[in-house]
């Protein structure tokens, strides 16, 4: 292997955060209209933002960008850490003040589309912070999608490469496959949250919290405006109106492409998205019935609040419109693992994610039915393609770190003095970039604030481990892999 | 394949009742020698034991044993839970007068090594129930020690078939070989137990502590005959030689074969071995640093009292030395992980176990290698064996089946209404097969007796599917299994 040239990384970095600066302008204008202070902040921000992004694609311009497997692997934990960076300074220099820790987090949780918030009084904040905030989900959620159509595949990252196009093997297109896929997918995520905020107006928000709801429901992020999130609304149609938009931000996006091309049956046809419809149906009607009678409230009335907390902690999107911490020891015990599960692979969604699921039951069957009759022959496949044993081993690879992740920061967040309920939650909303966590601190009504600092770069690293699933991050820290 | 033929799994089990009604006369002896009235109880029991495991005998009489793949299985589990029904009924019948539900739950404890007790006021019971209580541990360490051995690398039970020996592969030669290496085991065991025995008399115990506890350390199992376990002794002298006991109950036995054939070097040859030892001591001497920092103690203390702990946790005995639950929230998160670890395979040992970690380690970074230099080829070793994808699949699969109950467990507990700690902290534990969990109700100086009915069931089932590693249990489940 040759030594890594840094340039075409740092080049795509440079295009990223000049993208960043530009987005910045939203918020400026949005401040300067409420007549908030808050504009200079984030007009300086951008300026700043665009100096060094301009900077970074003027020194390492190339005619044309090819990147191969380590510098891809390189960009994709790169891009994030630094666009973390750029996107943090208008909450550390705006009137909320935020400590470097804090705009950081709050940066990584919104890029992320993980949705935890460190911010406390989001209801008098200037809007300008409020749009940035939901804009940060927005545009971290395309850069998910993607990622995960166009770049974890061609890596072969947790069982990733089952996802794999014929086109994605040839390492010099990706970053052209990706651009491209990007740009019809955009307009496919246009769309979505165009929808969603013309729903969300009619159903009674203000514009500017329909937009900004929009932009964090179909991403997944789950940052509301308001510090109660969705309770604040008190209103069924909203409430419906988000589920529809979480349940398409954890759909695979490029079945939404099929849609617009003019085949609405391969949204169906994808294995991934039955289990994903059928999963949260069965338990979001059985945690209803089960809610609505120690609740006493109607059977629609029960399904209805448990269908949103479930969808929500679900999709990873983190939206709350009940505190089910005070709903007893199982609703507790099944958000906990509902937090683990995620949505489909190519959507905004994150967690385990449904499809390996699937693998692994596969598995789990095969090995079953192999202890008694050891010579049969069973081929397993996944929407139509054969699943190999290198699938597997690396979707329950995935598994595994996913596990190996959470007991370590479960211990790590243990030593940074949060107690077992907290401590075990806050590394599952993390690693599965949901949000909220479980306890009276970071649970649906609570806020990640009050956490020590040495908690939140803890849980700011989980974060980043989780959203680029692992191995794209622990990679990097191989020595071999920097060896020429 | 032809119906299953019964008759040599009801003989084999008339064979272990038959055992387990001689072994009651002990407990029968001890009463009647402390005059207590229980004397009655224990030769009652013992009759009817005796009476069903003739029974059995005669009536599935067979000229030769045979047992195919199907029968070991049915074996398997149906011995475990019709021996432990035997097992329960002097609990039943005593002066405690324990109800089903508590006489079945700590007969599984007690079979299963793992230690979780409902009984309390254990300082003022009469010695044949305290003898009883050892007794079920020390018999079913030896039973699981021959399980691991002979039965379960036959089986292929979650990459068990990395330790079959030829002969293993002979189904006829299952039985055969299962007795010839358990008597073999038997004598090592009896050595162990006799030897921890006089080193516990002389640290200061009575003959009769000395005898249960050298009976429940060996086998891993940490039923005690006092309230507060070892606390109660406050002495350094019996900690360490419980310390050494636990080790070597949780070593692979067979390697003491080879010690007393004259290789005292297989033992550190064994790479199970070496992790185990390594790992131990890793986390008892951190921890114990950070604990004698914390609690003002000395180095030594804080090590001695973190060793035990630790231990007596990943060995799954579960004696307690101290209430780490007030060691803070990095303590209860670490113990949290570390009652899933377990110690080696083919000891009495329980949990997820260190071979396991091992090749789940080899797995991890053939992944991440694979990653960067998707051509390279990468074989992969163990103790000098081959580990092939079958076996890897086979270990994962483990894996995931212990954290899937893991969390349907905590679940399921949850609906019986324990808090999250004390649900996930009790299925961890009975899986693991370990005796104590987190939290004021069942942590280390608790108690199971205060659970609702319903969470006792949950984790006597879960003691058995810890035990006979999953597989075992769920193959018998599906229809296919009982097709002719």
């Amino acid at each position: 292997m040759a030594a890594l040239d840094v340039r075409p990384v740092f080049y795509v970095i440079g295009s990223l955060i000049t993208i960043l600066a530009v987005a910045m302008l939203a918020p400026m204008l949005v401040d300067l209209a409420a007549g908030s202070s808050d504009w200079k902040v984030f007009g300086t921000a951008s300026a700043l933002t665009l100096f060094f992004g301009v900077l970074l694609l003027l020194t390492n311009w190339t005619p044309t960008i090819t990147l191969n497997l380590r510098q891809t692997f390189l960009l994709t934990t790169l891009s994030w850490v630094i666009v973390c960076l750029f996107s943090a300074l208008p909450f550390m220099f705006s009137v909320i003040n935020l400590s470097a820790t804090d705009a950081y987090f709050e940066a990584m949780s919104g890029l992320t589309t993980t949705g935890s918030t460190v911010i406390a009084g989001l209801d008098t904040l200037p809007p300008g912070l409020l749009l940035w905030r939901a804009l940060t989900q927005w545009l971290g959620g395309i850069g998910i999608v993607a990622m995960g159509i166009a770049i974890l595949p061609f890596l072969r990252v947790g069982g990733m490469q089952l996802f794999r196009s014929e086109s994605s093997d040839r390492s010099d297109k990706v970053v052209a496959r990706a651009s491209d896929l990007a740009i019809w997918l955009g307009w496919v995520y246009l769309a979505l949250t165009v929808m969603t905020t013309v729903a969300l107006r009619f159903s009674g928000m203000t514009l500017f919290d329909a937009v900004t709801h929009a932009m964090t429901a179909v991403s997944t992020g789950g940052f509301s405006t308001r510090d109660p999130s969705i309770t604040a609304w008190e209103s069924d149609a909203i409430e419906w109106v988000l589920v529809v938009a979480m349940l398409a931000g954890g759909m695979p996006f490029v079945r939404f492409l099929s849609f617009a091309k003019g085949d609405p049956g391969a949204i169906w046809r994808d294995t991934q998205v039955r289990w994903y419809i059928g999963f949260l149906a069965v338990v979001s009607i059985a945690l209803g019935t089960w809610l609505s009678l120690r609740e006493d409230l109607s059977w629609y009335d029960g399904v209805r609040l448990a269908m949103f907390n479930v969808v929500s902690v679900v999709t990873t999107t983190g939206f709350a419109s009940a505190d089910y911490n005070s709903w007893g020891p199982l609703a507790i015990a099944a958000f906990l693992v509902l937090t683990l599960v995620g949505g489909c692979t190519g959507s905004t969604a994150g967690g385990i994610k449904i499809f390996r699921f699937e693998i692994l039951f596969l598995v789990l069957k095969k090995q079953l039915i192999r202890l008694y009759s050891p010579h049969r022959v069973m081929p397993m496949t996944y929407n139509e393609k054969l699943v190999d044993n290198d699938i597997m081993l690396s979707v329950m690879s995935f598994g595994f770190m996913f596990m190996a992740f959470l007991l370590v920061f479960t211990i790590a967040l243990g030593a940074a003095g949060l107690d077992l309920v907290t401590a075990l939650s806050g590394a599952a909303t993390a690693l599965a970039n949901v949000g909220p966590g479980l306890g009276p601190i970071i649970g649906p009504v609570g806020n990640f604030a009050p956490l020590p600092d040495s908690a939140k770069w803890i849980l700011t690293a989980g974060m980043l481990l989780g959203r680029l699933e692992f191995f794209t991050v622990i990679v990097l820290m191989n020595p071999n892999f920097w060896r020429g």
